[in-house]
């Protein structure tokens, strides 16, 4: 009678969750803005509710476990969570309270990367490739790297962390203190930073990537060449990955990614340009195939999935 | 009976093999220069030759495998390879030549950077580490994995290629035909010819990099620079590394890294300058232990440890 994981996927921005059923559907789906209380209370309050009102939805003994993936850093073995962009939760502990809001059921919580790269392996674009690198290109550039056909996360938890791999060991600074960073030239952020410093005349005041997209696809040289550069810079950090994990695909997702036409020709391009040893050229690259439900449908996996999913890395309560 | 591990250990300027104990200790050691021949047969004699000394010098019934670490790259599963070194050798089914020679017990190879991070991670300066690489930093820059304690030589055998991460992405031409690679900032020979046209005035006229090392203590500031500009590329690719894999320690080892005083400086001031994420912090640094023997201990691991070492990625006769 368990039929579904509730899966819940915590942000700086919102909070989604979801039921999940055991061949990946997404049979019910809420999302809440995370709230910018500075009090973690008040942040928890409307996750709580959320997870309350979908585990009423399923039904009574429905709910076979409960999977998190959380914005990092988390905190292992307790499972606790301080994502950079919810404040008011430092070290909160994510883990125990849903532990008790559903009890006598496995809950488990991996970073959100990771999650994004167990789903698309158990469900999307990297289905049956044993060693897989997941990218999700947006606000930041986060990560998830199966091995295997399992979840490497690492000690931590923090593995697959490719946003933060250094590229152009003089570069420009990174928002995590660092420079030269695949964050710093890739994120949508930093490509529309540059691309006004180059010169881009955006046509509002505070111009986002969708923004930058258009302006590209007009002709202007400036845009362009941010999506040349983000092109490049993650082709760097894939080429890196591959050269030391031996890896047979990338699949690549986010709202940058969204604009193949003009992310992925010079990312290719790099790529085939750096990755030149011959284990290097068997690497496969795809779009992602299931948009911003990799990361629920990833979390639901660590609870439906745990002999592939839920090893070293992921925080686990039963 | 089976007291020693027959350890051979393939490279493009020598071929040295040696009985290993299963405390690491080096009990008998040989060394032959690569055979120049275009004949794969006439390289191949002096290999056999050693190899049949040693299993000679073991004595009957004592030698409990052989383990084999070999300039890559390597091809699984027959276990042939093509050292880029040794053209005479293409696909050369070395472990089925070994099994031949000394038959009835298990025959087993992997890449060099593998070996030699097995070899410190068994009785090196990565023992007791979970998640490891190490790095030999020589001619080339080469590298191997260990995660969660096992060696991780990936689908193809090849993970642990440091030498080929992107660290520079708009960076000088590497050998492996792409550009802005570790090897192509770190290796000892990168390094030498950086510095020639700099204006480095070296002494003899080829010179080699402990002619750098000298000029760079004696006040030199082009092999001074040299040395900075290795440092700084190898610790961007231990950032990296450590970014998508979450390590815990790192190893180096190699001729080049036999200069502490000149590399270790400007490799530790970038790490930190870097590794800016809390889990980056983590990461410490040692010098390799085992100096040159660290592929020999590691190739005899994977006969004498096999369920840590003897994994995907390795190729095994029985």
């Amino acid at each position: 009678m368990s039929d579904f994981a509730l899966a819940v996927d915590i942000g700086g921005t919102k909070v989604a969750a979801a039921l999940v059923a055991a061949d990946g559907t997404v049979a019910e789906r809420r999302v809440v803005p995370t709230a910018g209380s500075p009090d973690p209370e008040e942040v928890w309050r409307p996750v709580a509710g959320l997870v309350a009102d979908l585990r009423a939805a399923a039904g009574a003994g429905r709910v076979a476990g409960v999977g998190v993936g959380s914005a990092g850093p988390i905190h292992l073995p307790e499972g606790s969570i301080s994502p950079v962009n919810i404040p008011a939760w430092r070290r909160f502990p994510l883990l125990e309270r849903l532990a008790e809001l559903v009890p006598g059921v496995p809950v488990r919580l991996a970073g959100d990367g990771s999650c994004a790269a167990v789903g698309e392996h158990w469900r999307g674009a990297g289905q049956g490739v044993d060693d897989l690198l997941a990218i999700v290109v947006s606000t930041g550039v986060g990560g998830g790297l199966i091995q295997a056909g399992r979840l490497v996360a690492g000690p931590t938890g923090n593995a697959g962390h490719i946003g933060h791999m250094v590229v152009d060991h003089d570069g420009v600074p990174c928002p995590c203190g660092g420079r030269g960073c695949v964050e710093a030239m890739s994120s949508g952020p930093s490509m529309v930073t540059w691309a006004l410093k180059s010169g881009w005349q955006a046509p509002v005041p505070a111009p986002t990537g969708v923004d930058l997209a258009d302006a590209a696809r007009a002709g202007d040289p400036h845009a362009n060449e941010a999506f040349q550069r983000s092109g490049r810079s993650l082709a760097a950090g894939i080429v890196s990955t591959a050269a030391i994990c031996d890896l047979s695909r990338v699949v690549i997702g986010g709202g940058v990614a969204a604009a193949h036409d003009l992310l992925f020709p010079p990312l290719r391009a790099a790529i085939a340009e750096h990755g030149r040893l011959a284990f290097l050229r068997q690497l496969t690259v795809a779009t992602a195939s299931l948009g911003n439900a990799a990361g629920l449908v990833g979390a639901a996996a660590l609870v439906l999935a745990p002999e592939a999913y839920a090893g070293r890395g992921v925080a686990s309560l039963t």
